[in-house]
């Protein structure tokens, strides 16, 4: 993409009513701007990120066999009162219809996903299955000072399992409790998120959530010295010893929740009713495991994790370009190159602005923080060359224009 | 996709409560689910198809420059106080939040974008430009009769263009409406979608919609004999003579209404005060134009012009999968032709149902509407042989099994 054509600029000061550093870096940089308190527009460079995490977890989802469905915002009240949760869920959003019926605006979706599946769960051969989705979700939140790690309206993946027995509901959460490390893995927070014990409400032991630990953190974790599993501060001080090694040691961290898992069990296929008939024709009980990622708040915490001070450091695999290449005065040769790359299906952001100078080009550069910078100027064209920076390194190197091809290849 | 994975069933009963042919299809095939009035889930089949209009839409928009972006449903009062639309746009739904403040669930998106822009356009050298998205609308309307042809949620794109001038924003509006043309075509209903003259209210002559002609339509049109430009029914009476030929001969058709875009002038960016600087310094008023898309209008209009008694007839380009592939109790053959079409990259279903009859895999191909259907059973194989048939045509043949790779190619 050439940068001359982005409507979004850069800014240098940080925004006044921002105190997170996710926030005012991806404001400064334009991936996102601030509507109101926790309420975010996605702009170019940042949906092209939550694209690119949408798709990692896409895959992972698909590779466990989850189908992916899109259920409405929009819920009726009476769903929400069958489960109890219409008055006891401080943070819903209700809203009125021209008739007057009250709805629910989707903070989740046990309350649409267990009857919408009485349509078509009739026996035990329709089971174990999972669906998932990518929605937004909405969170009346009093907290809202951690930039897009905690919005009142922000997309997440719900992905939602069914399961005939106990032993099958605990294999497929072991199984999403591993796929999960491997979606933070692969954009880019794997080293620093923790698999953590959390509470598991009044129908199972434990759930778990996925802490990253980051000073910007608001939670609180206990990582044991010996495993490395992690307890939250909500239920540590009711652990007698870790539960994955039996020690006892622990350090505190403050930490990002980025997803979490939860037994359901039948807390809500049971007042919708929803059930199986085994071999004999009996009724069978369903239970029901949930599992919810954020991926506003898994790319401000890659922010969190990922940055200095003079701006972004993205991951590769959820950079939005992987080369920002900058022309110093020499849009022509530089042309040349960035077709040269695209045609190689390299991600480049093409700084061409003719009324740009270049210390704002490489300010910008390192702002928006794309991990390979390639800079055409007077100078490295004397050397048929390109100058080829890291964002993540300090050191520059001159590389040869017939070379770069493949070097990034 | 092994149709025996597949979570949704088809159902042979058209739902009680829908009375539009392209709801009950749709429903009964398992695209889509109902919740409520206009409110409905997109199920794995719906999703494909609709992934597949967004791709069309996307690279339409991209190739006239739009640069795609996500905005929030949750919009402030104070912006839609600012328009004048807070009190007076009848199907806007609004919701308060914890300290009591009201905002709008988004209808539209003129009240974001343009506060928005004020933020990146400074001078003439920032216009023009465009960006648009696809997010979910909300409309509290009355009739929902037309399933899901008019939700109270649905997905829309919608593009917003920025001009310096006149001249500048008309040619615009004239691309987009050439785009529109392609799209249609593309997504298969170009053949009865009409470009139509509508009301441009106060600040423009007219606006235009694309008019789909179908039975099922609720609005009419009356489409010239001679230049097939149409007139909606609002502004006909005050029509001297066709806009397009000047001659003054129509026929008057039921239509469904799948866009519309529309000469904004300053009605929004001036109660923002959103200006530009000239190359004098002066502030400069700034032009819009808006253009919008319904998905799943689109989808349902798709099924109601290509259906039959027995169920949808999908264009190839927004079909669910290009081969509906059947085994007649010969999943071991079936499988291997299965696994050379996928790794073709052909889009199949696959299927491979073992407690489900003949006539059952034939009844459901055609209600899902795969454009074409092969089939594998006892007496095709005794012939090296699938059988071959399309959707839309009755006649099926034997194809060696050697030569359905070439066939479909």
């Amino acid at each position: 993409m050439k940068q001359s054509k982005l409507f979004t600029k850069t800014t240098k000061e940080n925004p006044k009513d921002e105190v997170s550093r996710n926030a005012q870096l991806l404001i400064r940089a334009g991936f996102i701007d601030k509507l109101m308190a926790g309420v975010y527009t996605i702009l170019p460079l940042g949906l092209i990120v939550m694209n690119k995490i949408e798709n990692i977890i896409r895959e992972e989802m698909n590779s466990v066999g989850g189908q992916e469905i899109f259920m409405p915002t929009l819920q009726p009240k009476d769903n929400w009162l069958k489960t109890q949760r219409w008055d006891s869920m401080d943070d819903l959003y209700k809203v009125k219809d021209s008739s007057g019926h009250e709805m629910a605006l989707g903070p989740t979706h046990e309350e649409i996903v267990v009857p919408l599946m009485d349509r078509f769960i009739k026996s035990y051969k329709d089971l174990p299955f999972s669906v998932y989705q990518f929605q937004n979700k909405f969170r009346m939140e009093m907290r809202s000072k951690s930039g897009i790690l905690r919005g009142r309206e922000f997309v997440m993946k719900d992905l939602y399992s069914f399961h005939l027995n106990e032993k099958d509901l605990d294999e497929y959460y072991d199984l999403i409790a591993e796929t999960y490390k491997k979606i933070f893995k692969r954009a880019g927070i794997g080293d620093v998120t923790y698999m953590t014990y959390a509470s598991g409400g009044l129908f199972s032991k434990y759930s778990h959530e996925f802490q990253a630990v980051t000073p910007a953190g608001e939670d609180l974790i206990y990582i044991c010295k010996n495993c490395s599993l992690a307890i939250n501060r909500e239920i540590i001080a009711d652990i007698k010893a870790c539960p994955g090694c039996g020690q006892n040691d622990y350090r505190e961290e403050k930490s990002i929740e980025v997803g979490n898992i939860f037994k359901l069990m039948t807390r809500f296929t049971e007042p919708f009713n929803l059930k199986a008939m085994n071999e004999k024709g009996e009724p069978m009980e369903i239970l029901m495991g949930c599992y919810g990622l954020g991926l506003g708040r898994l790319m401000g915490t890659a922010v969190e994790i990922h940055h200095d001070d003079k701006g972004i450091i993205w991951p590769e695999s959820i950079a939005p370009f992987r080369v920002h290449l900058i022309s110093i005065k020499q849009n022509e040769e530089a042309l040349k190159i960035y077709n040269k790359l695209k045609n190689m299906r390299v991600e480049v952001l093409f700084d061409d602005r003719d009324d740009v100078q270049a210390g704002t080009k490489f300010a910008d550069a390192d702002l928006i923080g794309c991990p390979i910078r390639l800079v055409v100027s007077e100078k490295t064209l004397k050397e048929d060359s390109v100058e080829f920076k890291k964002r993540n390194e300090s050191e520059a190197k001159l590389i040869k224009i017939n070379e770069v091809v493949d070097i990034l290849k």
